[in-house]
């Protein structure tokens, strides 16, 4: 019963299989192999966006952190949710990446950014002049970090917000497969077409080894993000192994198949829990998480069953009375069986 | 016939098969995995160093920026060779993760540092108390950017001039493993004996897909080391796939065979080239690369028969006097054939 | 009726004289004069504090910015009020010079730091391990942003907590003289002997033309902060001028008299405010800043006749109901007279 | 007798009359005041260059380091002088600014660097594409760190070759105004008629008490350079104390007064050390520096008379052969007096 994360599952078999076919002989280094263009033109041709810049490199956090340094300066505020894995997750790597810049932290409902929330704490923010660090950007992820999805319009709701203070956007598209194939839109109405500049197109949690691509739609910063991949240690000497994870997982559209499995599972998941008396969902269940709170009883009795989850918040303690209510969270991934599902649910009950 | 650089060959079948083995079942993330603690122990093993804090990252540039970083402040001065990749090859990746130190450059031939240079220079550096940037630390690469290798007492040597400054030493080990088995030492010897605090231990070069270790012997920064690895997007979520790497890089000396391979494809190719009249080598052949200057007319042979190598510098042109002499780098890998050397020097006859 | 702010105000007479009589001949540059050693004696003095580490630089935020980046690492949170100057007030300079470090924002009214709130904050941030930003410090400002003092007992509560996550405290004394002259308990008192390791102590505001100090009461961090100075460009080369300002202003009390003339204003305006109807106090006036609302009406009368002050909030606007109550702060200086504030309050009326 | 250096003399009376002066009553703050804007008119006025966008800061390194992080990228290297004032004596503050920022040397004579050098150098860096530190900017020094002087073609000259790689060049004018009387030109022609884009155009060597205007002649990183000054802590709060410095500098030509002055001083030491047997002089004196060996005979007896000067480089002795010469650098002011030159020279002989 594997649920602490995506990321504790292996690697997609053809994914796998990948980086083996690749290995065949010489390849120029640095991303001037064959593989690694097509992986460019393939993500171009997948997100109707033919003068995208694409760049792959091989964690989250250097995906996110690096797209934020392209978008603001060192005094630019990033808006993103008080909980966005930016903000929570990632050591300060934002700040590292871009030279010091503050995010400030804006709530809402289910990770997601409430837009006049947002629009109330841009509009404060650099109102005292060059006192103040200036605007910067906004960043939102989808899907969040609670497990729920922005649809088309909500992200452009966001977009036209930043548009109204002049603000690029981006988006942490660590689960984008898992939104996406909830919300049933195209990966262009997702992003550009919803107001969206640059995206952090998750690989590694829907299957991949260790890769992520960084999309700009807009590439005038292409020279400049190359330099600061380059410059934090991202550029892959043998790059063509990042490309073959990537177009393995985009092939016959593998990608999607691996996260309507993971959200299928959550689905799953999600429906059980909401027939346990004493259970009850925290978040909408829009993609491949699950958050819920039940009985400190059944907690004991899932972990005694060797489930691997996160009580969420984490300062939460199995010791105590076994009637009250834990918070949780659990994910699925593309290597979750039916059956782990099951045996979770029959502990619950 | 590749000699462009030992980053153009593949993985090491060995190793590309135990990325499949460590593909089985869910692990924990983030390091927290056995493979990752047992490739822990065995570095530590095999470096006599049982105490030494050991980190994987994907790149070698990586691996040297973020031990530059632990061992100098940002106002330190980190004194390197002029032709060292930290100062060539990175972008300015050592700037970036020291937060601003500066390389000051030390002359010497085959790309080693000049003793009593370096000691000028630090003495120089720093006279000024507080107006100059600070003495900080030293950088050795080894084997050097131009295929020679300091002995374990050359090593000792540059350690003790930095030790009579207070100043730490690293090792640039991106061609680690072919120094090693060129001295015929032990890893100790060639580091924490000769007064080495930090080492990028190469392994992609050398037949891996994308992962090096970084040792500090001295663990006290071990947590400041964790810290900037995560900060700078460096920690991997399936962090497995790199301990794979590395320990089947290791397992019964498989990296000391794949450098023995090397090694002897350009000491072949280096003994060719020295027997061909015009030609002439530019720098001792201590590990796999190949120094060599022979005239343009053999050039424009070679290339047109689609040898891969670089002109070294590179503002040298093929057009012009056929007689010219040209100077080249040739770097063998543990996928070189005698074959692949073999013709070369046919070509080059 | 200049109530803008205490550094509209010019500089106090004796240490403008001070710059003359300091002006005689050469003097050696960059501290090392006479006049710049009697400083750091007199306030190694002033707060019982023999081994204190003693700086002068020309800005708060330059004070206030040097402070943090000696007290936390890049990666460490600077725990500080909502309304702190280093978050409100100085367009990111301390995430410039602590290379990053990010603010994490606690509450409390009259703009101190709830204890508890503080403690559950700090609690909370780094439970992650490192995936989260580091523990750093906690920076407090005395007086506060809203004409607050802390007493020596808030002080060491706040101190408190910190030790127990042993986390240097760093206090913001940009109005230092104010708060003291309010409390009436001594220098240590309200620094070291509290739990506080470094002081802005400020000079400006309160009478000089540009001079802060900075004492760093455990001299272990001396010289990185005298290198971060030179870096940052805050090390004069005329030194004795920024000297000679301080020197007069310590001499014979007259911070402490300039202190309580302010203070005294401040009390005078806030007794007056009180017996105005429709008029109240927003936050107490312990020292030279008043924070009141009134009608909207007064506000235009008062700015019609010529009172310089914010509304505070800036984001208020005099159009509008004339009933309706604005909030504004008001603040007074060692400039300011008796005349100015009846004549406020005569507006006011 | 003082030719440690410019900076040790005090400030001209009449910019310490200036002090006084502005401090009639009370000042809006940050720059924001009449006097303020009055220095930016007349700095406009002075270089014909009405849409200029000129700054005061405090120091000569805040100065350069500003100018530098607006000119250059965190990747781009900057290309000076290998005795530049950037590379020498500023404890890496542009490294800091610029966020890593990565000095290339250039040789030349007399500290002005030489074009052929400076070309091939740009043209070397940067050739490995995205594995080295791209091209950024170039900094020149007039009058140099040496003492000579760049005539306004020489300036053009550098300006060109910059220009041929697309990159902007800033001026460090720490001693402009020695640099300008002894070219009799105008300040246009040193600068923007020449080439330069940004100017470090400094007061504190040449009279005042603590500032520089940085003047860019193209006003389109004029808010970046504004934030960048509020965010190092060097925008002033009492604004029109910095202000009230420059104008009375350039109030009646005073500065080019003072700058005569102190040219006619070293001219009249230069002369005296050209008469002395055994004595000569390292570098032309443009300016009010003179370089000179002589015996260390003699410079005992100088020392020993009380003549305050440095050993040029500091590292070396006056213990020795009295007959063997030391080099020294002896530096003029508007302060130095015809008395003091001639006791020098007295000595000397």
């Amino acid at each position: 019963m594997h649920f602490a994360s995506d990321n504790t599952a292996g690697v997609a078999p053809a994914i796998l299989a990948a980086l083996s076919a690749a290995n065949a002989g010489h390849m120029p280094s640095y991303g001037a192999d064959p593989l690694s263009a097509a992986v460019v033109a393939r993500l171009r041709a997948i997100f109707e966006a033919p003068e995208a810049a694409v760049y792959l490199v091989p964690t989250g956090t250097a995906a996110n952190a690096l797209s934020c340094a392209v978008l603001t300066q060192p005094w630019g505020a990033i808006f993103c949710h008080r909980n966005a894995h930016i903000e929570e997750d990632e050591c300060g790597a934002p700040e590292f990446y871009t030279g010091g810049s503050k995010l400030v932290l804006v709530e809402g409902a289910d990770a997601k950014m409430d837009p006049e929330a947002l629009r109330r704490i841009i509009a404060h923010t650099g109102r005292g002049g060059i006192h103040n660090v200036q605007r910067g950007m906004v960043s939102l992820t989808n899907a969040t970090e609670a497990g729920a999805v922005y649809t088309p319009a909500e992200v452009a709701a966001i977009c036209a917000i930043a548009r109204d203070f002049k603000l690029p956007v981006h988006m942490d598209g660590a689960r984008f497969a898992n939104a996406l194939v909830s919300l049933g839109c195209t990966p262009a109405e997702m992003t550009w077409k919803a107001g969206v500049e640059v995206l952090s197109f998750g690989g590694t949690k829907n299957g991949c080894m260790g890769v992520e691509a960084v999309i700009l739609f807009n590439p005038a910063r292409a020279h400049e993000f190359e330099t600061r991949r380059k410059r934090g240690g991202h550029l892959f000497s043998k790059h063509r192994f990042l490309a073959a994870q990537m177009a393995a997982y985009l092939e016959g559209d593998l990608w999607l198949d691996l996260a309507r499995h993971a959200n299928a599972m959550a689905a799953r998941l999600s429906a059980g829990i909401r027939t346990v008396p004493g259970a009850h969902l925290l978040h909408p269940t829009d993609a491949n998480e699950v958050f819920a709170a039940f009985p400190r009883g059944a907690h004991r009795r899932l972990q005694a069953a060797g489930a691997a989850y996160y009580l969420w918040p984490f300062d939460q303690s199995l010791e105590g009375d076994a009637a009250e209510s834990l918070s949780a969270r659990m994910v699925t991934s593309w290597a979750t069986t039916e059956a782990e599902v099951d045996t979770f649910l029959a502990h619950l009950k």
